[in-house]
């Protein structure tokens, strides 16, 4: 018995957007760990509620920082520097046991997920495997019925933490983006979006598959706080039929 | 009984990454369309061909042009201008007489497939639900085990059709690119890396999730011609631990 890490995407957050190969690995796995803030359930863990096994393992693993302030990476990096690093001894000490540990990445574990904290710790020492998962973006796009990019179209992902210049400028020099991490960012990404004239086709996204979601042109939106779960989609393929 | 469209994205080839909605959409289809080169078939039939019902209805829909010569979204536009609408035509017929056609797509229905030519000319008539898949380059990234993006990294997704120096500069300007269409463009798509300074760093994948995949640096890859199922990825997250 040699431990083996799998880095399961569980997706947008509908559970039947799970892969069959996510839910196998889950029915497979010994030990399942989640990423979570102290006193609540991750949103992986709620996603994959339905397919863990009764009685498996489950190593959560808590962040120690709780606070939606935005962040750039190299605070946030000082901030919960050795959390990590413990977070991959916990799975390590599974995995020295022989035991497969599942680690739950809601969207895909290795775009923009906290699981690629623990894979480039662990992969390079142990048999590691990675299952892709829809991303939260897709999940959007597809609830809202928005084609997002044909053809020769560019798409820039951008998080909406960025500089209002910086954000107005790749705005205007993509044929599609998709802005992240929209949080307390909405005057900023709107007025970079007006900028670069994209605010017409702009489309706002709120918890994109999960229960009480929100669709709506972005031009329709109010400034108040949007949730951790939002989304600006800006379509391209501006020449379609 | 009134007619249902839905865009059923299959993924990136691996059956077992269909997820679990697109499965349950396929058995209870009536019509199951996709679209094919002529005498072949195409990659979502291949993919989801296990999940099809014993005597579901299929609707073939055959591409016209079968050379994989690279073309501006214009000139191609021209070249098969009724194809997709005729397609439309095919599909909504079976939509008047009160069936659920479900039409596959390789990857995401909305990002960058054919699903999305029938989408923008029936879902303005017809009740339609898209399924999102995980895309070829997710597919990609996952098999080949690269962190792709972090924290406030950009992300850009580029056609390999792009000019060299416009490639360049795009691949410059962000943390993190994945190069689609690769094709004949390999030798510009190296160049253009190689004065963006990130040759070193990027990874091809060919025919990704699939049997006969191949993962090397793109510096170990000769320049001969790449399929069509080819991507080269840039990951981001310099910082990483």
């Amino acid at each position: 018995m040699i431990g083996r890490l799998i880095g399961v995407g569980t997706g947008p957050g509908d559970p039947e957007l799970m892969t069959l190969k996510a839910v196998r690995a889950l029915a497979a796995a010994d030990v399942v760990a989640h990423f979570a803030k102290a006193g609540r359930a991750g949103n992986a863990r709620r996603t994959a509620e339905g397919f863990l096994r009764p009685g498996v393992v489950e190593l959560p693993l808590l962040y120690p920082v709780t606070t939606e302030a935005p962040w750039r990476e190299a605070e946030y990096g000082a901030a919960i520097g050795g959390f990590f690093a413990e977070a991959a001894d916990a799975v390590e000490t599974h995995l020295r046991a022989g035991r497969t540990v599942a680690v739950l990445s809601e969207g895909d574990p290795l775009f923009y997920g906290s699981y690629m904290h623990l894979h480039v710790r662990l992969a390079p020492r142990w048999p590691a495997e990675v299952i892709p998962g829809i991303t939260a973006m897709s999940g959007c796009w597809s609830q809202a019925g928005l084609p997002l990019v044909q053809g020769d179209d560019v798409l820039a992902v951008l998080p909406g933490t960025l500089p209002e210049t910086e954000l107005a400028r790749r705005l205007a020099d993509s044929a599609a983006s998709v802005i992240m991490k929209v949080g307390r960012n909405l005057p900023v990404i709107r007025r970079a979006l007006a900028t670069a004239g994209k605010l017409g086709r702009a489309v706002y996204v709120e918890r994109g598959t999960m229960e009480r979601t929100v669709t709506t042109p972005l031009a329709a939106k109010a400034d108040d706080l949007a949730p951790y779960f939002s989304l600006v989609l800006v379509p391209g393929w501006e020449r379609r039929p």
